[in-house]
């Protein structure tokens, strides 16, 4: 009889047949808008500055395996796993997690849960990636509502702040808050490498009597969890906040976060192309530009979101990266940076630790070990 | 027995006695930041526009008569009307609303409240104002619940979109949400000249499915709404489409709609001082910076908020515009220009007559007359 050597087991002899510490990215190649070349082209340049990563990466092998094998830089350091169907930017997400496991997207997230890959990157359908993430890597004990974090330019030293939910739910209620605060401080913690992160609850004022039910619930009650989560509450924090130095962690549901997200990016976008027109005007201004070119393009870097691509699902079992849809190969390197600084620091197995210390569940405040 | 001439009269003899069509225009002094005396400068810059403002301030008198005294142009058109305290940023509305009589603001929203002003304009404590203004001129028949409108910077080609609610109220029922559509769209058609309006609900996703179930309630009887209302429906819009062309009024509940007006607010701001470090980076860049001048004049011009000062109430039975409580001048000039515009289209009578026919409370169709 011969021995059967199942889809993982060939995995791991090609990619850890050599290199033992790498850390294995599971990438969806069918999710974006710019079809899998931008994915794999985005696999090169993560690699060009980090040798310690290997791929599986999930999709039509008939397409994949061209792109890939005119890449000799993902010689041995990439397998592709066939997954005949996509999901589409269409789909329902109930619809992807009953007829789903075909597609390209639910092979990427199972590549996690059975411990193949660390972490999956995406840039498909939110809501479908959402759903199925739910659906096979589960909920971490003590977690009601999963959420999805993304990095914002800011003026704080690191350069970045992190918000919370921006968009896995369209509500939240007052102990998903704190859950979020909590989960959201772990990841500054370890993904900002911020000792103490300072937490702020999202509203439209920053005095006590202010905003919503939910918001002033979360509010009273929210000094325990810092003290038992580590991180600092500064109380109620305002839009201009989100891209400032007030807060490194800003708490919000998931319908006000996305509105958020989607208006910040919206408003650097419309900055940025007038600030094209106004360069384009005349000879003196093109001449202007052309001097100021160092400087406009550190400027364009610092701002460009896909040098911050990538929103990440917390309060699962296991990390999963969703990148834009319309990430191009630059977008889908720095999600795949994000999901390999994630995976190294062991971002997840200390959120677990640390939901699982402070007793979420019920929000009281038990033994703390050595987590962070 | 000597006749009693009060307060208005006297107004009415020094601000109409020689220009019969002067609109007049009632200011709170004593709201803003940065003083009476960035108030008193933005009313002569508003003046250096216009010949047909007038204006009656409202604060203190021993501090406002030296500061108008000083300005020969603001002569034979600005009578000062004392009021011996003023509403703080600290101020709980409740508090005013029983104890604000003596206030400047109180003062200002009064001098619409009699006819001796078309317009109040204020530069302080947003919900006091609002408190005042509902306590004092009322909701209009029909209207549930006023809003708040802003004009945000925009790719459509009168260069703004309106927004509301931006921050009267933190929740908004869909029966709200019918009701802010057609008073944004009358809004956009007297004060942006759009004899249609293309109109947007606020969400997370475009498809019909997605949201918040007062959305979705919404969403299925705004058609209904737009034939009255007349104005294009063109569905769910995204944070992204607030400053973009797809839609001129974009509609959504006080929290979300403050949330996005300060996150695009903070993020220009982010951008405006990264360019500005950027600008000052070298020799080569300043000089740069030093030829393109030009350019970057017309771009700041285009992007400051100063310019787009001034969110309006909208609902009551007249007109209050909210400006920003750190405008200086220029912003105050802002507002006061908004004021002037509004009041000469005889936009509040408009929207009046438009929400009666509309027949509001029901939304139900009544006859149309002459209205817009």
């Amino acid at each position: 009889m011969t021995p059967v050597v199942d889809a993982a087991d060939k995995t791991e002899q090609a990619l850890f047949g050599l290199v033992g510490d790498r850390v294995v990215i599971s990438v969806d190649a069918m999710g974006g808008d710019r079809g899998p070349a931008a994915v794999v082209a985005g696999l090169v340049l993560a690699l060009s500055d980090n040798v310690l990563i290997a791929f599986v990466l999930h999709g039509d092998e008939a397409v994949l395996n061209p792109l890939v094998a005119a890449q000799p830089q993902l010689s041995g350091r990439c397998v592709v796993r066939h997954a005949p169907r996509a999901v589409t930017m269409q789909d329902k997400p109930s619809q992807v997690m009953r007829n789903g496991t075909d597609t390209s997207m639910w092979s990427c997230v199972d590549s996690v849960k059975t411990g193949e890959a660390t972490v999956a990157v995406s840039c498909g359908n939110t809501g479908a990636l959402m759903a199925i993430s739910m659906l096979r890597l589960r909920k971490l004990p003590g977690v009601n509502r999963p959420a999805i974090a993304c990095l914002w330019p800011s003026r704080n030293a690191g350069g970045f702040n992190v918000m919370l939910d921006v968009g896995a739910d369209v509500k939240a209620e007052p102990e998903d808050l704190l859950q979020f605060a909590m989960m959201g401080a772990s990841y500054a913690r370890n993904g900002l490498n911020l000792p103490r992160p300072r937490v702020g609850l999202l509203n439209v004022g920053t005095e006590e009597t202010k905003g919503r039910q939910e918001l002033k619930a979360a509010f009273e009650r929210m000094p325990a969890v810092a003290a038992v989560g580590d991180f600092e509450f500064v109380g109620f924090v305002e839009g201009g906040d989100i891209p400032g130095d007030r807060v490194d962690v800003i708490v919000t549901d998931g319908f006000t976060g996305n509105v958020a997200l989607k208006t910040g990016e919206g408003t650097a976008k419309l900055i940025s192309d007038f600030m094209r027109e106004a360069f384009g005007g005349s000879l003196l201004s093109k001449l202007g530009a052309l001097l100021a070119l160092g400087s406009l393009r550190r400027l364009q870097k610092r701002m460009d979101p896909r040098r911050v691509n990538g929103g990440v699902f917390l309060g699962l079992n296991g990390t999963v990266v969703k990148s834009h849809g319309s990430a191009d190969a630059l977008g889908v390197a720095a999600a795949i940076k994000l999901a390999f600084d994630l995976a190294k620091s062991g971002f997840n197995e200390r959120l677990a630790a640390r939901v699982a210390s402070a007793g979420l569940a019920g929000l009281d405040a038990g033994e703390q070990g050595e987590v962070s």
